[in-house]
Protein backbone atom coordinates (compact mmCIF):
# COMPACT_ATOMS: atom_id res chain seq x y z
CA UNK A 1 0.00 0.00 0.00
CA UNK A 2 2.29 2.13 -1.78
CA UNK A 3 -0.02 5.07 -0.69
CA UNK A 4 -0.56 4.36 3.45
CA UNK A 5 3.37 3.77 4.15
CA UNK A 6 4.16 7.16 2.17
CA UNK A 7 1.96 9.02 4.51
CA UNK A 8 3.06 6.92 7.60
CA UNK A 9 6.99 7.76 6.51
CA UNK A 10 6.31 12.01 6.53
CA UNK A 11 3.97 10.84 10.02
CA UNK A 12 7.35 9.24 11.75
CA UNK A 13 9.66 12.21 11.12
CA UNK A 14 7.45 14.21 13.21
CA UNK A 15 8.73 14.93 16.41
CA UNK A 16 7.37 12.29 19.58
CA UNK A 17 5.88 9.83 16.61
CA UNK A 18 7.22 6.50 16.35
CA UNK A 19 6.66 3.92 13.44
CA UNK A 20 3.25 2.55 15.07
CA UNK A 21 1.75 6.11 16.12
CA UNK A 22 2.21 7.24 12.73
CA UNK A 23 0.52 4.09 11.18
CA UNK A 24 -2.43 4.30 13.49
CA UNK A 25 -2.29 8.08 12.24
CA UNK A 26 -2.55 7.45 8.81
CA UNK A 27 -5.47 4.94 9.44
CA UNK A 28 -7.12 7.31 11.44
CA UNK A 29 -6.58 9.71 8.55
CA UNK A 30 -8.44 6.88 6.16
CA UNK A 31 -11.37 6.92 8.25
CA UNK A 32 -12.03 10.50 9.54
CA UNK A 33 -14.14 13.17 7.64
CA UNK A 34 -12.79 14.34 4.96
CA UNK A 35 -13.23 17.71 5.74
CA UNK A 36 -11.66 17.45 9.20
CA UNK A 37 -8.30 15.78 6.46
CA UNK A 38 -8.71 19.03 4.52
CA UNK A 39 -8.36 21.50 7.39
CA UNK A 40 -5.45 19.53 8.81
CA UNK A 41 -3.63 19.47 5.48
CA UNK A 42 -4.27 23.01 4.69
CA UNK A 43 -3.02 24.60 8.32
CA UNK A 44 0.39 22.47 7.82
CA UNK A 45 0.36 23.37 4.08
CA UNK A 46 0.22 27.30 5.72
CA UNK A 47 1.78 27.29 9.03
CA UNK A 48 5.24 28.45 7.63
CA UNK A 49 3.84 31.65 5.26
CA UNK A 50 1.09 32.65 8.04
CA UNK A 51 3.57 32.98 10.80
CA UNK A 52 6.39 35.46 10.59
CA UNK A 53 9.20 36.46 12.40
CA UNK A 54 8.81 39.93 14.41
CA UNK A 55 11.26 42.40 13.00
CA UNK A 56 11.79 43.47 16.35
CA UNK A 57 11.93 40.91 19.06
CA UNK A 58 12.10 37.76 17.04
CA UNK A 59 9.29 36.12 18.35
CA UNK A 60 6.32 34.59 16.39
CA UNK A 61 4.15 37.02 14.55
CA UNK A 62 1.28 36.76 12.11
CA UNK A 63 1.12 40.65 11.28
CA UNK A 64 3.62 43.28 10.82
CA UNK A 65 5.07 42.84 14.11
CA UNK A 66 3.61 40.13 17.10
CA UNK A 67 1.53 40.37 19.81
CA UNK A 68 3.38 42.13 22.09
CA UNK A 69 5.42 44.57 20.44
CA UNK A 70 2.23 45.42 19.04
CA UNK A 71 0.30 45.60 22.36
CA UNK A 72 0.57 49.33 23.76
CA UNK A 73 -0.45 48.69 27.31
CA UNK A 74 3.11 46.44 27.31
CA UNK A 75 5.53 47.95 29.60
CA UNK A 76 8.46 48.59 26.91
CA UNK A 77 11.09 49.13 29.77
CA UNK A 78 11.71 46.06 30.41
CA UNK A 79 12.51 42.94 28.23
CA UNK A 80 12.77 38.86 28.47
CA UNK A 81 15.55 37.40 26.76
CA UNK A 82 14.67 34.01 25.72
CA UNK A 83 16.16 31.34 23.09
CA UNK A 84 13.65 30.83 20.52
CA UNK A 85 10.01 32.05 19.68
CA UNK A 86 8.24 29.50 21.25
CA UNK A 87 9.43 30.19 24.68
CA UNK A 88 7.50 33.24 24.16
CA UNK A 89 4.63 31.67 23.70
CA UNK A 90 4.80 29.52 26.93
CA UNK A 91 5.93 32.33 29.05
CA UNK A 92 2.78 34.69 27.97
CA UNK A 93 1.36 31.27 28.60
CA UNK A 94 1.60 31.86 32.52
CA UNK A 95 0.17 35.59 32.10
CA UNK A 96 2.81 36.86 34.60
CA UNK A 97 5.17 38.97 32.00
CA UNK A 98 3.53 42.57 31.15
CA UNK A 99 6.98 43.38 29.11
CA UNK A 100 8.26 42.91 25.34
CA UNK A 101 10.84 39.91 24.67
CA UNK A 102 13.77 39.25 22.81
CA UNK A 103 14.75 35.79 21.25
CA UNK A 104 18.06 35.08 20.91
CA UNK A 105 17.34 32.70 18.42
CA UNK A 106 19.40 29.38 20.28
CA UNK A 107 22.26 29.60 22.90
CA UNK A 108 26.00 29.70 23.00
CA UNK A 109 27.32 26.40 22.40
CA UNK A 110 31.26 25.48 21.20
CA UNK A 111 30.33 22.12 20.67
CA UNK A 112 27.74 22.62 18.28
CA UNK A 113 29.56 25.20 16.52
CA UNK A 114 27.09 28.25 18.02
CA UNK A 115 29.54 31.37 18.92
CA UNK A 116 28.31 34.37 20.39
CA UNK A 117 28.32 36.09 17.25
CA UNK A 118 25.27 33.57 15.96
CA UNK A 119 22.89 35.11 17.99
CA UNK A 120 21.09 38.22 18.04
CA UNK A 121 22.72 39.70 21.12
CA UNK A 122 24.09 42.86 19.28
CA UNK A 123 20.38 43.37 18.24
CA UNK A 124 19.81 43.54 22.24
CA UNK A 125 22.32 45.84 23.46
CA UNK A 126 21.18 48.38 20.56
CA UNK A 127 17.42 47.69 21.65
CA UNK A 128 18.19 47.97 25.21
CA UNK A 129 20.24 51.62 24.36
CA UNK A 130 18.41 53.38 22.23
CA UNK A 131 14.54 52.70 23.89
CA UNK A 132 15.96 53.13 27.53
CA UNK A 133 15.39 49.81 28.51
CA UNK A 134 15.54 49.57 32.60
CA UNK A 135 15.43 45.88 33.26
CA UNK A 136 17.20 42.83 31.02
CA UNK A 137 15.48 39.10 32.31
CA UNK A 138 17.26 36.87 31.58
CA UNK A 139 15.29 33.39 30.37
CA UNK A 140 17.28 31.34 29.20
CA UNK A 141 16.72 27.21 30.75
CA UNK A 142 18.84 26.48 33.52
CA UNK A 143 21.43 24.58 31.44
CA UNK A 144 25.06 24.51 30.78
CA UNK A 145 24.10 25.98 27.58
CA UNK A 146 21.29 28.40 29.23
CA UNK A 147 23.85 29.56 31.58
CA UNK A 148 26.72 30.44 29.59
CA UNK A 149 24.93 32.54 27.49
CA UNK A 150 23.06 34.42 30.31
CA UNK A 151 26.65 35.23 31.53
CA UNK A 152 27.61 36.57 28.13
CA UNK A 153 24.48 38.44 27.44
CA UNK A 154 24.54 39.62 30.99
CA UNK A 155 28.29 41.28 30.44
CA UNK A 156 27.74 42.30 27.05
CA UNK A 157 24.54 44.48 28.59
CA UNK A 158 26.89 46.09 31.35
CA UNK A 159 27.77 49.88 30.26
CA UNK A 160 23.90 50.04 28.93
CA UNK A 161 22.39 51.16 33.16
CA UNK A 162 19.84 48.61 32.34
CA UNK A 163 19.90 46.08 35.70
CA UNK A 164 19.77 42.28 34.45
CA UNK A 165 17.97 39.31 36.20
CA UNK A 166 17.55 35.57 35.82
CA UNK A 167 14.92 33.59 36.26
CA UNK A 168 14.55 31.92 39.16
CA UNK A 169 15.37 28.25 39.32
CA UNK A 170 14.20 25.58 41.82
CA UNK A 171 11.49 23.08 43.36
CA UNK A 172 8.76 23.40 40.57
CA UNK A 173 5.40 24.36 42.33
CA UNK A 174 3.53 21.10 43.15
CA UNK A 175 6.70 19.18 42.76
CA UNK A 176 8.05 16.40 45.27
CA UNK A 177 12.10 16.82 46.68
CA UNK A 178 12.64 12.71 46.04
CA UNK A 179 12.28 13.67 42.02
CA UNK A 180 14.64 16.68 42.38
CA UNK A 181 17.40 16.14 41.08
CA UNK A 182 20.90 16.86 42.97
CA UNK A 183 21.74 20.01 40.94
CA UNK A 184 18.33 22.05 41.05
CA UNK A 185 18.10 20.86 45.00
CA UNK A 186 21.91 22.89 45.12
CA UNK A 187 20.44 25.36 43.59
CA UNK A 188 17.05 25.93 45.26
CA UNK A 189 19.08 25.92 48.51
CA UNK A 190 21.87 28.55 47.15
CA UNK A 191 18.65 30.64 45.98
CA UNK A 192 16.30 30.10 49.39
CA UNK A 193 13.98 32.88 49.92
CA UNK A 194 13.89 35.01 53.38
CA UNK A 195 9.98 34.21 54.65
CA UNK B 1 -1.02 33.09 17.52
CA UNK B 2 -4.45 32.19 16.18
CA UNK B 3 -2.53 30.39 13.13
CA UNK B 4 -0.48 27.90 15.40
CA UNK B 5 -3.82 27.40 17.75
CA UNK B 6 -5.65 26.40 15.30
CA UNK B 7 -2.58 23.89 13.79
CA UNK B 8 -2.37 22.77 17.43
CA UNK B 9 -5.82 22.25 18.04
CA UNK B 10 -6.61 19.51 14.63
CA UNK B 11 -3.45 18.01 15.69
CA UNK B 12 -4.28 17.10 18.81
CA UNK B 13 -7.70 15.55 17.66
CA UNK B 14 -5.48 12.60 16.37
CA UNK B 15 -5.17 9.69 18.26
CA UNK B 16 -2.50 9.62 20.90
CA UNK B 17 -1.77 13.26 20.30
CA UNK B 18 -2.59 15.13 23.20
CA UNK B 19 -1.94 18.90 23.76
CA UNK B 20 1.20 19.35 24.66
CA UNK B 21 2.48 16.29 21.69
CA UNK B 22 0.74 18.78 19.54
CA UNK B 23 2.04 22.22 20.54
CA UNK B 24 5.15 20.34 19.90
CA UNK B 25 4.68 18.92 16.45
CA UNK B 26 3.39 22.40 15.42
CA UNK B 27 6.36 24.20 16.52
CA UNK B 28 7.91 21.72 14.96
CA UNK B 29 6.29 22.67 10.78
CA UNK B 30 7.03 26.04 11.73
CA UNK B 31 10.75 25.12 11.48
CA UNK B 32 10.64 22.44 9.24
CA UNK B 33 11.76 22.29 5.12
CA UNK B 34 8.84 23.54 3.71
CA UNK B 35 9.16 20.82 1.40
CA UNK B 36 8.37 18.57 3.93
CA UNK B 37 5.88 20.24 5.17
CA UNK B 38 3.94 20.50 1.55
CA UNK B 39 4.56 16.78 1.09
CA UNK B 40 3.11 16.14 4.39
CA UNK B 41 0.01 18.37 3.47
CA UNK B 42 -0.71 17.28 0.30
CA UNK B 43 -0.39 13.14 1.07
CA UNK B 44 -2.90 13.71 4.46
CA UNK B 45 -5.15 15.61 1.68
CA UNK B 46 -5.35 13.28 -0.92
CA UNK B 47 -5.29 10.09 1.10
CA UNK B 48 -8.64 9.26 1.32
CA UNK B 49 -9.04 9.84 -2.71
CA UNK B 50 -5.99 7.69 -3.04
CA UNK B 51 -6.98 4.59 -0.89
CA UNK B 52 -10.49 2.93 -1.65
CA UNK B 53 -12.12 -0.36 -0.43
CA UNK B 54 -11.32 -3.82 -2.78
CA UNK B 55 -14.97 -4.43 -4.19
CA UNK B 56 -13.83 -8.55 -3.27
CA UNK B 57 -12.54 -8.74 -0.17
CA UNK B 58 -13.42 -5.66 1.36
CA UNK B 59 -9.63 -4.67 2.57
CA UNK B 60 -7.80 -0.99 1.74
CA UNK B 61 -6.98 -0.81 -2.03
CA UNK B 62 -5.07 1.81 -4.45
CA UNK B 63 -6.10 0.20 -7.71
CA UNK B 64 -9.10 -1.64 -8.84
CA UNK B 65 -8.50 -4.34 -6.34
CA UNK B 66 -6.22 -4.51 -3.59
CA UNK B 67 -2.68 -5.83 -4.02
CA UNK B 68 -3.47 -9.55 -2.55
CA UNK B 69 -6.77 -9.96 -4.86
CA UNK B 70 -4.45 -8.59 -8.07
CA UNK B 71 -1.67 -11.24 -7.03
CA UNK B 72 -2.02 -14.20 -9.51
CA UNK B 73 0.83 -16.50 -7.35
CA UNK B 74 -1.73 -16.11 -3.93
CA UNK B 75 -3.91 -19.25 -3.02
CA UNK B 76 -7.19 -18.65 -4.20
CA UNK B 77 -8.37 -21.74 -2.07
CA UNK B 78 -7.96 -20.07 1.07
CA UNK B 79 -9.30 -17.22 3.18
CA UNK B 80 -8.51 -15.20 5.93
CA UNK B 81 -11.14 -13.40 7.63
CA UNK B 82 -10.50 -9.99 9.46
CA UNK B 83 -12.58 -7.39 11.31
CA UNK B 84 -11.17 -4.30 9.27
CA UNK B 85 -9.18 -3.30 6.05
CA UNK B 86 -5.69 -2.67 8.39
CA UNK B 87 -5.74 -5.78 10.18
CA UNK B 88 -4.91 -7.04 6.20
CA UNK B 89 -2.08 -5.03 6.21
CA UNK B 90 -0.90 -6.00 9.93
CA UNK B 91 -1.06 -9.70 9.03
CA UNK B 92 0.53 -8.81 5.66
CA UNK B 93 3.53 -7.87 7.07
CA UNK B 94 4.23 -10.89 8.61
CA UNK B 95 4.69 -12.75 4.90
CA UNK B 96 2.85 -15.84 6.07
CA UNK B 97 -0.03 -15.86 4.61
CA UNK B 98 0.07 -16.73 1.11
CA UNK B 99 -4.31 -16.75 0.47
CA UNK B 100 -6.71 -14.05 -0.10
CA UNK B 101 -9.08 -11.71 2.79
CA UNK B 102 -12.34 -11.31 4.15
CA UNK B 103 -12.99 -7.80 5.29
CA UNK B 104 -16.15 -8.08 7.56
CA UNK B 105 -16.25 -4.27 8.58
CA UNK B 106 -16.68 -4.76 12.35
CA UNK B 107 -17.90 -7.11 14.53
CA UNK B 108 -20.78 -8.17 16.07
CA UNK B 109 -21.35 -5.94 18.98
CA UNK B 110 -24.99 -6.40 20.59
CA UNK B 111 -24.24 -3.23 22.70
CA UNK B 112 -22.98 -1.03 20.04
CA UNK B 113 -26.38 -2.29 18.18
CA UNK B 114 -24.48 -4.11 15.52
CA UNK B 115 -25.95 -6.89 14.20
CA UNK B 116 -24.55 -9.75 12.11
CA UNK B 117 -26.46 -8.21 9.38
CA UNK B 118 -24.27 -5.40 9.21
CA UNK B 119 -21.12 -7.17 8.37
CA UNK B 120 -20.13 -8.79 5.45
CA UNK B 121 -20.47 -12.39 6.11
CA UNK B 122 -23.27 -13.06 3.26
CA UNK B 123 -20.60 -11.86 0.60
CA UNK B 124 -18.27 -14.25 2.73
CA UNK B 125 -20.79 -16.79 2.42
CA UNK B 126 -20.83 -16.63 -1.52
CA UNK B 127 -17.54 -16.25 -1.85
CA UNK B 128 -16.63 -19.33 -0.27
CA UNK B 129 -19.64 -21.29 -2.28
CA UNK B 130 -19.20 -19.48 -5.52
CA UNK B 131 -14.74 -19.68 -5.79
CA UNK B 132 -14.43 -23.28 -4.39
CA UNK B 133 -12.92 -22.31 -1.18
CA UNK B 134 -11.27 -24.96 0.91
CA UNK B 135 -10.33 -23.40 3.79
CA UNK B 136 -11.15 -20.49 5.83
CA UNK B 137 -8.92 -19.10 8.65
CA UNK B 138 -10.72 -16.50 11.31
CA UNK B 139 -8.64 -13.61 12.72
CA UNK B 140 -10.79 -11.74 14.50
CA UNK B 141 -9.08 -10.61 17.93
CA UNK B 142 -9.52 -12.58 20.83
CA UNK B 143 -11.91 -10.70 22.38
CA UNK B 144 -15.63 -11.16 23.57
CA UNK B 145 -16.99 -9.88 20.86
CA UNK B 146 -14.08 -11.36 18.20
CA UNK B 147 -14.95 -14.58 19.52
CA UNK B 148 -18.55 -13.83 19.06
CA UNK B 149 -18.41 -12.81 15.55
CA UNK B 150 -16.26 -16.30 14.94
CA UNK B 151 -18.69 -18.60 16.38
CA UNK B 152 -21.26 -17.03 14.29
CA UNK B 153 -18.92 -16.82 11.40
CA UNK B 154 -18.09 -20.51 11.69
CA UNK B 155 -21.80 -21.39 11.55
CA UNK B 156 -22.89 -19.41 9.09
CA UNK B 157 -20.25 -21.39 6.28
CA UNK B 158 -21.54 -24.80 7.66
CA UNK B 159 -22.18 -26.66 4.60
CA UNK B 160 -20.17 -25.13 2.13
CA UNK B 161 -17.96 -27.96 3.01
CA UNK B 162 -15.37 -25.58 3.66
CA UNK B 163 -12.75 -26.50 7.18
CA UNK B 164 -12.74 -22.98 9.17
CA UNK B 165 -10.06 -22.40 11.47
CA UNK B 166 -8.90 -19.93 14.00
CA UNK B 167 -5.81 -18.01 14.96
CA UNK B 168 -3.98 -19.42 17.76
CA UNK B 169 -4.07 -17.67 20.89
CA UNK B 170 -1.39 -18.02 23.46
CA UNK B 171 1.75 -16.45 25.37
CA UNK B 172 3.31 -13.85 22.56
CA UNK B 173 7.02 -15.03 20.90
CA UNK B 174 8.96 -13.02 23.52
CA UNK B 175 6.56 -12.37 26.15
CA UNK B 176 6.52 -13.40 29.69
CA UNK B 177 4.39 -15.66 31.76
CA UNK B 178 4.50 -13.21 34.39
CA UNK B 179 2.88 -10.04 32.19
CA UNK B 180 0.35 -12.23 30.75
CA UNK B 181 -3.01 -12.22 32.10
CA UNK B 182 -5.04 -14.94 33.25
CA UNK B 183 -7.45 -15.60 30.35
CA UNK B 184 -4.24 -16.13 28.10
CA UNK B 185 -2.50 -18.26 30.24
CA UNK B 186 -6.22 -20.14 30.66
CA UNK B 187 -6.30 -20.37 26.68
CA UNK B 188 -2.86 -21.02 26.25
CA UNK B 189 -3.43 -24.48 28.47
CA UNK B 190 -6.36 -25.15 26.42
CA UNK B 191 -4.65 -24.93 22.93
CA UNK B 192 -1.14 -26.36 24.19
CA UNK B 193 0.55 -28.12 21.42
CA UNK B 194 2.27 -31.66 21.45
CA UNK B 195 6.10 -31.19 20.88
Amino acid sequence: MRAIEELTGLLARLPGIGKKSAARIAFHLLRVDGSYAAALAERIEGIQSRVKLCPVCGSYAEDETCEACADPRRDRSTLCVVEQPQDVLTLEASREWRGLYHVLGGLISPLDGVGPERLRIGALVSRVRDEGVREVVLATNPTVEGDTTALYVKKALEGTGASVSRLATGIPVGGDLEYADRLTIARSFRHRTTL
